[in-house]
């Protein structure tokens, strides 16, 4: 099937992929690039004190948004260096980040009680700062991607005030109070889809959007709470910026992968680790740029093992426009070295 | 595409769809169905001490594997009521439930060391006590159902020592010690095959792998951890009881059940609650039977939303050998009426 796409004219690599061109080598970046494998980050983090307080000065986090850039210059592009709730934040509710526990939202909205929050949308605009920070700085070779979670997977932490194992509050919540659930959910949409406005005003050339628990629903929900709200995110996005390139990761969507590219209207479809890369690359679209899928823990391995793992996604993805990734995000404990041998890999400069 | 098996024989409608007969009304059983949602199960539980306490008291665990039969007629089947863990038990880990905090196996073999362990094959006997007397008491109309871990799983518990968000300490073992990690599959594997081939002695006629943490696992990972072990497993048993009726439960294994029907040489699958019928229908094997797959949220939930949610995975595989079920174990609070309202609609008797 022929693109329906015409062809980018971007001499970026990331965008041209993402707009609908194949590129040899393809490009790649990692989910959680900037973070604490790298010890530059480690470092920065001693000095200047929490996660939180480092997203908020905004020229640290520029740096952190860059430091893997100029450690990896063969990667293609820089994500900002933020999280996904931020925009629980700036709907009202409290965030801190407990040492080894994770996230904590206050109050939890176990009955979608909103009218007890205030919303203070200026919560959002250092990290707009940030994205102008980083733009400048950023070899213009290279692509900065903004980024927010989906609506869904930002519900279902504010709903539990804190991750959880299966989104159990959240699904009861919008089983036993739909109404309610759907109010949440379209405050959500309105604070991200203004958040995602202002990154792009800021200077974010392409989006992602993290759905990391889009896996735990049943197919209903799946349709009514991640594919229609990110829907009406890229239609509205779009209305603003046409043809804005924008990623949806809905992890562990797995079977559902294909209803989710086709009528969200997304750009190109970001895989977990789990998904088997022949079975994606015969099941969707011929012309869907397909983003991913390395385990995060194969890089962690490093060896052989590593190297075996890094080639047959590579080669299922040959045909289409592929941008080369992990499944989920880098984890702390990796080595350096086996990211720089990654990127050979990827990159042919081995 | 005709179903490649012959018609079975049975009057037993469970036994008749798993040997690739449609039968209407379908048959129906419930993920632990013996469970702390029915008051009489409480009644015991209080009565008799710990959740292990009772599993190894072979009239109360038949009592228990009953009750849901005789409070709800209309199930097809019984299914025994143990635990996964008997067999890490039975290899030599020590095994406890901690109230609200789930189960402890211990020493976690982090490194798969097995050799501190010495195997007690006796803790596996008392199991088919309670199957001998359930199928005993069990009316012969109905089909009694075994079951274990598969191996995967059940070394994802071993290896962390409890369950896990995503089983990172069994896939990191996986792959930073292949062949350790491969006895320790091996030695799962035979176990199981001598469990499962007890309880087939004593009187189970059907059986189901649970493979609850399948979802986790790379492509490759998928294929030698999951796949491989379930086919050498199912392979054995049918030497010993050719063609025997075995259920594949690969939770969250999503775009990959395709290839684990196809290569496993279960009789049946088993889908969670997060596989859209209309898609398993139509990508999976025509004559493979499929059982599931309401979420238990919708149960919990009731009403209009339970009624509207049961009806769409019947319709869906009208055309293919069905045994209704939930996605994922029955939670505890659900309300019995709802149980009741979910039965009369699969049978019809609304």
């Amino acid at each position: 099937m022929p693109s329906a796409r015409p062809p980018a004219q971007s001499e970026k690599s990331l965008l041209a992929v993402l707009g609908g061109e194949r590129r040899d080598p393809v490009p790649m970046w990692m989910m959680r690039q900037a973070g604490r494998y790298l010890p530059e980050y480690r470092e920065l983090r001693t000095a200047k004190g929490s996660f939180l307080d480092l997203v908020y000065d905004a020229d640290a986090a520029a740096e952190i948004t860059l430091q893997p850039l100029n450690r990896f210059p063969e990667l293609d592009a820089a994500i900002l260096f933020s999280d996904i709730l931020i925009v629980p934040f700036a709907i009202g509710q409290n965030l801190s980040f407990i040492a080894g526990e994770g996230p904590r939202l206050t109050p939890p909205l176990i009955n979608a009680q909103l009218d007890q929050l205030t919303a203070y949308p200026a919560r959002l605009d250092p990290i707009y700062e940030t994205v102008r920070k980083v733009r400048a700085a950023l070899d213009p070779a290279k692509t900065l991607i903004g980024f927010a979670g989906s609506p869904w997977t930002v519900a279902s932490y504010m709903v539990a005030g804190q991750g959880s194992r299966d989104q159990a509050d959240a699904r009861r919540l919008a089983y036993a109070d739909a109404g309610a659930f759907a109010e949440l959910i379209q405050r959500i949409e309105a604070v991200t889809l203004d958040y995602l406005s202002g990154q792009i005003a800021a200077g974010a050339e392409a989006l992602q959007l993290f759905d990391s628990w889009a896996g735990s629903l049943s197919p209903a929900q799946f349709e009514q709470w991640v594919i229609a709200p990110t829907a009406r995110i890229v239609a509205s996005l779009r209305t603003r910026y046409p043809g804005f390139p924008i990623i949806g990761f809905p992890k562990g969507a797995g079977g559902k992968l294909a209803a989710y590219a086709r009528e969200t209207g997304i750009s190109a479809l970001g895989l977990d680790e789990t998904v088997d890369p022949l079975w994606a690359a015969r099941e969707l679209p011929d012309n869907l740029p397909l983003q991913g899928n390395l385990d995060p823990l194969a890089l962690i391995a490093g060896g052989d093992l590593l190297d075996e793992a890094v080639k047959p996604i590579l080669d299922a993805f040959a045909d289409r426009p592929h941008i080369y990734n992990l499944g989920h995000g880098i984890s702390q404990d990796t080595p350096i070295a086996h990211v720089e041998r990654l990127i050979s890999l990827v990159k042919g400069t081995k």
